[in-house]
């Protein structure tokens, strides 16, 4: 058994338009890089966090709190070092802290020698997401462990299953740098809804996943539709109806809110219609004068893996 | 092109737990027989409905509306005869008005040489259940016309898709001879529902789809779950409870309520299952008194056809 390993975590997007809380999908090399090591002293000590200011207290970061958790299930007294590479922003919608959660929980699970499978991994990097967003979602650590599209069937009990991924499906993603942070978009949507939109949101659920198995595109497309998230998120982005008209208009399959936003992502067939959503969705934000990342690629098949 | 047709139109359930007004299915073999014959003075005219004393008033019969919309959409002043034989009551919960339906549309579109694929009939069927319920559902007539198991993914615009039928797949129905009338049973319907719930049913619905795709049968019943009508709806059903609970202690993957009810369905893996939980049914009803008609057959993988 290695005392040090290092891993790749990829991001990952949530909800996928019409599947709040319970689809999500994993980009491909596009994400963060952990380097966990065992310690001698029972502790877990975050030595060093590359890329972005986050918070160092294990207490508080999720890649130690959902590894704490992993530990307490297993019974280990053992102590693990971490030195995270961030790439992606914090409060991007693209299962920033999930990385760090699943990533935690991989690795220590590695280092234990395996005592867990990836499937069972979900419970423990959701504690991860608990401390940040107050609730325990799987909705972004489930594609982080899996890889590809994964549905959260049920949370009691957790029942989470992959899903087939087609193989020309391309993503873009544009992050314009304002800041939404999931408990301030979570607060925001109403508690109740009409049952006719629901019955529009599970129909076009039962739609992505058959055009997921079918490897139908435009049946994909189609049933991005959101009609109880979307249009109440929306308004915390600017120019989102703007560059999700012109993805459809340059040919997207569509186009939605990735996670809890401000991300938008849209799917494309194939990497040429994807590459130029991509220089697209830059201008917008160019043009505005909002500093925007943008970021293209595959479905991820695999997910959190060693390096 | 022939003057007569004699056509199967099967029996279908609604719903299937979780799919509220998106997905149904198509039973094998039980169902209603229609001939239909043209005639020179460019009525619509029901000669005779054996089984069941149901309207022969063309404007109100199921059958002669839906033929009446492909007739006004094709700008036919064609005639028919029909003579219909019902085997199942009204207000079963098993589609009855929606054989009849899509009955009509099939044989007619069949004697005027058929102008519209079996998908297109969806909507001319549609008009015959808005006739009946006030408004103009697709989640029965459907898998009438189309067979197997039918996701409406989209009302507006009708979007319905055909989902794999798994081979093992057997469903026992239960009627219990309480009428309960559609619009009753969606009177009593909340307008509005928790998102928390809304939630757990389209991760249902995504898990039930998924599952016809992988013929899991196990996650095809762990999906039937119904947080949001069953619980109202079941209230209107002598012993649901008791039956359901039972038919699970026997074996089947779920239970749940046909369409608006009163009927009661229960999926199982092979034959043998089905018919321990087809007698356990009609045992429950007959020690309490309450007549009661069961029924048991494969998913009926064709819809609507001549015979």
């Amino acid at each position: 058994m290695p005392d040090k390993i290092k891993i790749f975590s990829p991001s990952t997007v949530a909800n996928v338009g019409c599947g709040y809380d319970v689809l999500g999908f994993a980009l491909d090399g596009i994400g963060e890089e952990m380097t966990v090591s065992k310690r001698d002293d029972g502790q877990l000590v975050i030595e060093e966090i590359i890329g972005f200011d986050l918070p160092k207290d294990p207490a508080v970061n999720t890649a130690t709190v959902a590894a704490q958790a992993l530990l307490d299930a297993v019974g280990s007294k053992q102590g693990f070092s971490f030195i995270i590479k961030k790439t992606i922003n914090p409060g991007s919608g693209m299962g920033t802290s999930s990385s760090s959660s699943a990533g935690g929980v991989f690795a220590v699970n590695e280092l234990l020698g395996r005592p867990y499978t990836s499937a069972q991994l979900v419970e423990f990097a959701m504690e991860g997401e608990k401390a940040v967003s107050k609730k325990a979602h799987a909705d972004n650590v489930a594609p982080n462990l899996l890889g590809g599209f994964t549905l959260v069937r049920s949370y009691e009990p957790l029942d989470v299953l992959s899903l087939p991924v087609p193989e020309d499906l391309y993503v873009t993603i544009v992050h314009p740098q304002v800041e939404v942070k999931t408990t301030d978009a979570k607060k925001i949507l109403k508690k109740q809804v009409d049952l006719s939109m629901a019955v529009k949101q599970w129909g076009n659920v039962g739609g992505l996943v058959a055009g997921l198995y079918e490897s139908n595109y435009d049946l994909i497309g189609r049933s991005m539709v959101d009609v109880i998230v979307e249009p109440i998120r929306k308004i915390l982005i600017p120019l989102y109806d703007d560059v999700k008209a012109q993805a459809l208009a340059d040919g997207a399959l569509g186009c939605s809110i990735a996670g809890s936003g401000p991300s938008i992502f849209a799917f494309s067939k194939g990497e040429e219609t994807a590459l130029k959503i991509k220089s697209m969705m830059q201008e917008k934000y160019d043009e505005v004068g909002i500093l925007a990342y943008t970021y293209m690629s595959k479905i991820g098949e695999k997910g959190v893996r060693t390096i």
